[in-house]
């Protein structure tokens, strides 16, 4: 049965400025979803029929090549959404999404959206925004893995999950797994524990999961990420 | 003055299956547009005001990060548009577009276009299907980024080129050179030069820009691009 709490839609960064009326209309075409870990939520090649927001949880999406290789394109955490572009062009779905922890989402029904489209002008400057920020985000990870070495992009990485943090320091957990980590960056795992080896000469010391940088500004200088205004997860 | 033939417009891959009454209307808001080598046609952070479509020549689209570096993120071949996402979501541009050989282009009005998709569902279609192409090429790019051995994007990059060739051998010429080709792979120039040699145990013949690939199924085998269907450049 479709019908959610409106309040909910606002924990998903690409609705988060929309008026009351056009995030109940959003409501109305929505439903909640649980998921256990490893559940495929999306199929590569099959229509998309839902757009999904995640509210806990993440998601990983990956495509898988005709000769069989797969990659980690990228994970989703609790805020973003996926997926967008081949859904508005009501094309085949390029990109497997599969829970890796179990997950709540929103799931908005496709037809319904794409109605909402054209009704809703709020609605439609939302979603166009959140495409083209999809596709920076994609921009951005092209240019990524051009310009840096493993590494650096690392080091961005870790920046980026340590958001905001008042002094020099800090320390956080990993959201998922090094195998998971070292796939989302396009390496191997060995290249990975080499990266973090080279990144302690930057003050960046791991225990784990548990990853504490204790000199931000020195790992900044080192990994070059993009300006802090951009740099807002995908 | 706007107004163009509107049969050039179907040069566009992304405009090669509209109507002829969709076309005139594109062609009532195109001008035509020739640029000299190195003539910057779109700059990051700028309002976009034009779709670009690539009659003949080329054009690179870059990156600058916050830091200075820049990457090219693709070339963009007849044929061939840019810059789509951000236009239809009215942001500043992402990406620099500069003329890297005396080119000619369509230019389609930015504020008109967005009109058009309004009252033309057929030009409505093609312009949400380019968004998704645009969106698809991106996502192969990382994953070529993530899965591929700089000697084997080399080799998936000449197969792309070598489209359609009867047989198992073919010759061609770079079409551009090989500075570019290496910032377009994400690599040095010193591991192009590398890749190049790795490459010539599976046929791959080169002198200066000319290319002779004497083993198509070999260098497939070896390289391992994605299928044939969904390898057209963006």
């Amino acid at each position: 049965m479709a019908g959610i709490d409106p309040n909910l839609l606002r924990k998903a960064a690409i609705f988060a400025e929309l008026e009351r009326p056009s995030l109940q209309r959003l409501a109305g075409i929505s439903t909640l979803v649980s998921v256990s870990e490893t559940t495929l939520l999306c199929r590569q090649g099959d229509q998309p029929d839902r757009l999904y927001v995640v509210l806990s949880g993440q998601v990983i999406l990956s495509n898988t090549a005709p000769n069989g290789t797969s990659a980690v394109v990228e994970v989703i955490q609790p805020g973003g959404h996926f997926v967008l572009a081949t859904l508005l062009a009501r094309l085949p779905l390029l990109l497997n999404a599969q829970a890796v922890a179990s997950s709540r989402l929103i799931a908005l029904d496709a037809a319904g959206l794409l109605q909402l489209l054209q009704e809703d002008p709020g609605i439609a400057t939302a979603i166009m925004r959140a495409e083209a920020m999809d596709f920076s985000a994609l921009v951005r990870q092209v240019c990524d893995l051009k310009l840096r070495t493993t590494a650096q992009r690392l080091g961005c990485y870790l920046l980026e999950l340590s958001e905001d943090p008042a002094g020099n320091s800090v320390a956080f957990r990993l959201p998922f797994d090094k195998r998971l980590l070292a796939a989302r960056l396009g390496c191997r795992q060995e290249n990975l524990s080499r990266a973090f080896a080279a990144l302690r000469s930057f003050g960046v010391e791991t225990h784990g999961a548990r990853v504490i940088l204790h000199d931000i500004k020195r790992l900044r200088e080192y990994a070059l990420p993009d300006s802090l205004d951009d740099a807002a997860p995908a």
